[in-house]
């Protein structure tokens, strides 16, 4: 029986402008449904896990199509409340060369997710099926109801004794207030957390943590070994990127735990949508712990994970265990037959 | 020069599926940017007008596009706030045969249109500038910021000496206190109004009028003559239409001036995309009037109008005053070479 | 808890030209996945059921897109067997007017489905999931393991109490030794069913049964009453279906059971695309009898299911309850806001 | 040995926005190569003949690939000359009931083909290779030069025993001096002509006929055996085609042959693009002379061909024997397996 | 009140094959229109000013289109006369590594534009309009009413006290008589201008200067400080562009003025679409002066402004002043949310 | 009159996802028709030869598309045999980056071409016909039909005086007992070959040779000029290729002749589509071997020949002697106009 993965977050609609046109110059676009939550579990699914999502969509043909879009990608439906106004939408531009993509939201805080309450969910029975449940540090900036679901959702998990995995993601034109408003609820998850995906700037911008350090490596190095021990957490994994003039990125992965630093290689590779390659990550950090991969090889199988989902169209993960241990060296294949 | 016509109204975004598929099979869009007075504004210039919309869109990619379709159609940009939060979206499923089509609104409440004040419009100089003004009233249903907008624009123009055009369109589903909270904007609306667009069911339902007639004919005559005379108004013209089994519609306009009804052929005809089409008869009868047709040529023109409409991609009327002359014959040509 | 619906089948990939050209002049193929099975399951899931498909499909791209388009209808996974070389695959070309549309087929024989044998399948399993099962007479003519598989799980179903459905469909071009080697095995399956889907010319041409009568309406009413008794079947169901010259079909259903006929009302509606109608009529058919409605109930609503069917995009029907129900009245109705 | 079809003519390239898009609101064109010549050897060639074109196009990337195009269509590319600046062009928005389809022309004069001379075509052995050629009257527009080419293969055509078939089509906007200038030219092509493509429109207004008569039929009887004996001209056919309210055209084909006038059906069809359907008529027509068709057997043929014609994208007709002959009965047929 | 950018030249319409497709492979394009003018006047939009196009074209449907995309990219309708035949056109291939780009144009010297002369143009309300008036030196090539429009237009703009641009750009295939034949209408422009894009090869070329140096840059000093004395030029500004083999461009900008030369830093870029680029640098260069930039800070915005069009769908710049000053930084930036 | 080429090979459809998704995103498909023949055939035409195509389709629509698409290429249809039951087919998901490419094939058996017997194919006339016949190892895993017709008409032609080209491909999974069931195959088709194309792997691993060396170009010397003698072949040539990080691949072509190696330049270039690329190298060396070209020069223009068709859309090369020699010296153009 394969585990069972739930992750608690928003479905979103991405709109995108097909190949580089501005919103200005075309008159088409491709829509897809999306989200951390989305992409972690359908990573997870093509892992070989079963997974579901806990949210909220409307009850109208956009609920509709986001939930045919989420049976798809193989996940079920079964956990998804039906109600509310309407769904999250993201469009976007896809930039190319020095010119950046863009993305431009509508309508956050009205969605039938973000104005969902905690009675909305059955949370005991979620808890029941979990195996591992993840959650999205974006989700805290959505208001006290979403909040409250969150942490209510966390904490019966862990009873239960499942595996609770919290993205440290801050997007800061979310918060009214900034990071002041949103440190409290941030160490209230990372608390109730056992895996972590967070990196240095984390540290020090949420959770307001002090480093002499100057670069990132040492800073990395010096702060997240505190907020382990801090919030007695088991595992904290994340990335460095960067992007390159040549169209490429880099990545180097970490993972920390049992007091011991695991790296990655270094990864440069030719990107085509970006959006998602850190969802990927986290369903390759969670596989390895899952599968008992020793952690280097876990931490090699996340940055790989995340090195193919920019090259997979849309922003859910599609590779499986197979494709992702073959990128790990690195080649490059000619065409499969 | 060309008179001025100036709509005051949203700017909607219309996010269709191509073909006949519903938003739960396809994964494209067409878009384009439409409403009220974006369409009677863009069929007045075909006409040969200067067209004006006085609106508010966001300072973002999605108010950019917008107003680059908007010029596409050949309106001037500078009546149009910038700021705010987002655009009014609805998205569009074609129906086919027994298969009736969908719309789905997103937002209607939130977007930059709806949530703008009076002092967002310098309506000093547009009511200087317009020589005709529109409104529909939808926009009654958008709150009372938006209600106050109308009725001092409207107010404005009529004392500059311009003409005063308002459709009395009621939408069910945005009234919460239904047709008793709408009531007394309308007649408020049609106190200031010269031209008037209307039928007997809004005589009944929204202006709360009774009648002992049961034929929608014998309603219309009963009816619309005492709106003119209560609200002092010089015409008053609208259509009575239906959807036939073999996808084809029938089209019956009339107005009513001078104290005396006129009315257009009955029109049956093949239907492309119907939205838009009342938009378009609105702007026949406000070309007859500026042109000082007859009134019989006045409502035929405008009902051949709103058949063209029918046969035009998108919400926004295209044809020319040559093009709708030579459809009131109601042959069908062969290809124009 | 909604009833578990099982279908038998072979998944088809559909390759259709876009619009109306021929594979001569085009270069691009809409793909989509159907069949029999898949069209009553999907059909069944937006009736408000649990819908399965008992499959086989390899375990290539091919397959897993296969699954993916299976998914999106909301159809389980968990009963498809995953193995052998090949989708079924027809290419479509649209015809349009006096000119009909073609259906090219490739390798029939050497499908996963096609080279299946009994022990790929958990029948026991299944038989105790299912409330009802699905079969189609097409598979009979792929061979002989795939006939032992369709009447070892009918009996089976049967055994438990599951409700035997059998679409006693035929195509001339795959039985090599025409109707007389067919016979045997279609009486085969309609012996182990309750609710069969045929009309006067399968009675006529497959169980090679004679009538003096004439017209088509005659002979039906002379032979299914005899197939009923003869095979001891609950409810007999099918269509008398006819082009028209002006682009409209026109459909008349019957239903007998208790001795009884019941008729639909004669419809006549515009046909975007033909494709799974008798599907959507079988399920209609089936969610009359599952609710308990009247005969003439049921045949009006799975009248208007296929009718439904017909302005659908693809071969699976997308159309739910209320839907449905709407159209039997036969009024087209404006835009749904 | 399948007999050979020379026919000569201009490449048009048909620029076509999709859909029923204006130019003015699309921003994709497809695009195709036709032109009567172009369509007669297309339409021959399906009908199991060998086809040629006498033409001329550019030595660039867009006679490149118009050449391309014909070769798909069959027609052999070893009779075009290359040299010239420019392919004839010409755009076409699709109509929609009451809106006609538009057709632009750019740049008819500066053509490769319209700048061609007699020396750029190796006439005599044309002439040798050809049991057919075939002329169309809008080409007699473009200057002494084309009309000198034109009248001199006709000729040498006729010297080898070959049979000269003329298009007495005319277009008025092309021709400055109007019929008067015209007429001499279309006089000089039917002296050479066997058979020919007119009717009683051609006679009055370039032939200058008078009749007494006032319906077309009866014109029709009157002037075309009169037209006959003055050229001695072996075969006169031609069409009536009416445009029907309910987005269907009516034709009736006529062949007037040994002093007899045969009639197809009165035939009423759908239409998806009518642009080519004289054409397919055409070829309708020598298929039947050549092949040896009973006149009534002919003229069905054609028409059906005609109407078939309207059925395919694009200009060229491509229905086979076997597809017409089937459609004479006027069944419209269900989905070919 | 923004300054007022008028451009005098010819409007494009632009064919583009989609994708890396040729002519003959395909069977769509994307249409959209443009021009050295278009572009110019697009660009200062989109930096804040007011864009006017001098031109003519035809009264038929491409002439319509063509102001429906003129008006969309927010050029003013006003100043462009309606009349004559044709569009000018050209086909535009896309290339792909060590495959170049391929444009093919079609009837340059028959389009509405190229043959208007001096009376189309109400020349001295422009010139009383114009801040900017630009010019482009392709137009030279036209003949010989062209010419004159150029020529008074910018004699009367100098008048005015507006200022004169030119852009020294050569065509070599449309010259029949070669540099020698153009030498002196350059001249003309220049005499006239008081901002030139040129560089060296343009002042060896077209003006025959002769120099002894041999590299690019040394040749570029040597020359460029005398045609600004030769023709009194206040500012000439330029770009050295290379192709990298790894699928980039290098682009060096400069400007000379007030006897001294400014260059920008050496820019490495991705390319998506290169036309256009050069008309970028033109705009920047122009916002640069009449935004007072220091000499340095306005050659490295034009240089920017060039690259950032290079990574812009079709010819038309789109940037805004704060994305050019951003790319400034060269830095590339993630996802802008 | 030109030289003739017959390829003789098998027609394959391909279905290629586009953009970059994977066929369980998608849901459409671009079609094509190639092969190595059909490659080989059409790079030929495109340098100036007839090409031919000897193979096998079905009388149905896949058929008739696929000789229209072979037609388009320029390939005459004469040599083709109609009959069978099916076309072959691939599957192409294109990969991306660090993502290989993806080939799926379908019923690679049972097709026409492959079920195709020696009397389906005038093998005497073609011999008669033939200049150069070109066969691919390929097809010798098809069974011992299609072996015994490539036998039979290598022999023919060698009789005739024609040249026999092979190409020493090999697709393992195609062959169940392995190498050692092909080797006898391969060896009685390189006794019957004039120019072949193969490298030191094949030498390895299909003729069982040894060599100490360890580096493939020290292989390539030590094995192909042993292959040469053994089988009396008078060229053999063929490339050593590999994948680069950045998005390129390199490329060394080499041919050995009259005892002597010829290599190419190093080439590294951006790669479009890969497919097609041998064979354009095929056809480089066929071409140099007939124009009589230098060893160097023909091995230059055939790597040239196989980098340009990695530019080109598709499998088919399409590039002229003219673009392949300017593509030889290494630089990128600009714009060509």
């Amino acid at each position: 029986m394969p585990k069972k993965i739930v992750a608690f977050g928003e479905v979103m609609m991405r709109l995108q402008v097909p190949g580089y046109k501005l919103l200005t110059q075309a008159n088409t676009l491709q829509y897809s449904f999306s989200g951390t939550g989305v992409n972690v579990a359908a990573a997870m699914i093509k892992l070989g896990y079963d997974g579901y999502l806990v949210t909220k969509l409307p009850t109208n043909p956009l609920g509709d199509a986001a939930i045919s879009y989420l049976q798809r990608l193989g996940i079920e439906r079964n956990l998804i409340n039906r109600g509310g106004k309407s769904v999250g939408m993201y469009f976007l531009e896809n930039g190319f060369g020095h010119r950046a993509s863009r993305v431009t939201y509508t309508n956050r805080l009205e969605t039938s997710f973000n104005t969902a309450s905690l009675s909305d969910y059955d949370l005991e029975s979620i808890a029941e099926l979990a195996d591992i449940v993840h959650f999205c540090g974006i989700a805290l900036s959505m208001g006290s109801n979403v909040r409250e679901s969150m942490k209510v959702l966390a904490k019966k998990v862990k009873e239960k004794g499942g595996i609770v995995c919290f993205d440290c993601n801050y997007r800061p034109s979310l918060w009214d207030g900034g990071y002041s408003k949103a440190k409290p609820h941030y160490e209230d998850m990372l608390t109730l957390s056992d895996i972590v995906m967070m990196n240095e700037k984390d540290a020090m911008h949420i959770l307001e943590m002090k480093t002499p350090k100057t670069s990132r490596e040492e800073q990395l190095i010096d702060l997240i070994p505190k907020v382990a021990t801090n919030f007695d957490i088991q595992t904290i994994a994340g990335t460095h990127r960067t992007i390159n003039r040549d169209n490429t990125h880099s990545l180097l992965g970490y993972m920390y735990k049992d007091q011991m630093f695991h790296f990655s290689e270094h990864l440069s590779f030719s990107v085509y949508d970006r959006i998602g390659a850190g969802d990927a990550y986290t369903s390759g950090i969670l596989h390895g712990e899952l599968s008992r991969f020793s952690p280097k090889k876990t931490v090699q199988f996340a940055a790989a994970a995340g090195m193919l989902a920019c090259t997979i169209v849309g922003d859910s993960p599609m590779s499986t265990e197979t494709e992702i241990l073959s990128a790990i060296m690195g080649t490059i294949e000619d065409i499969k037959r």
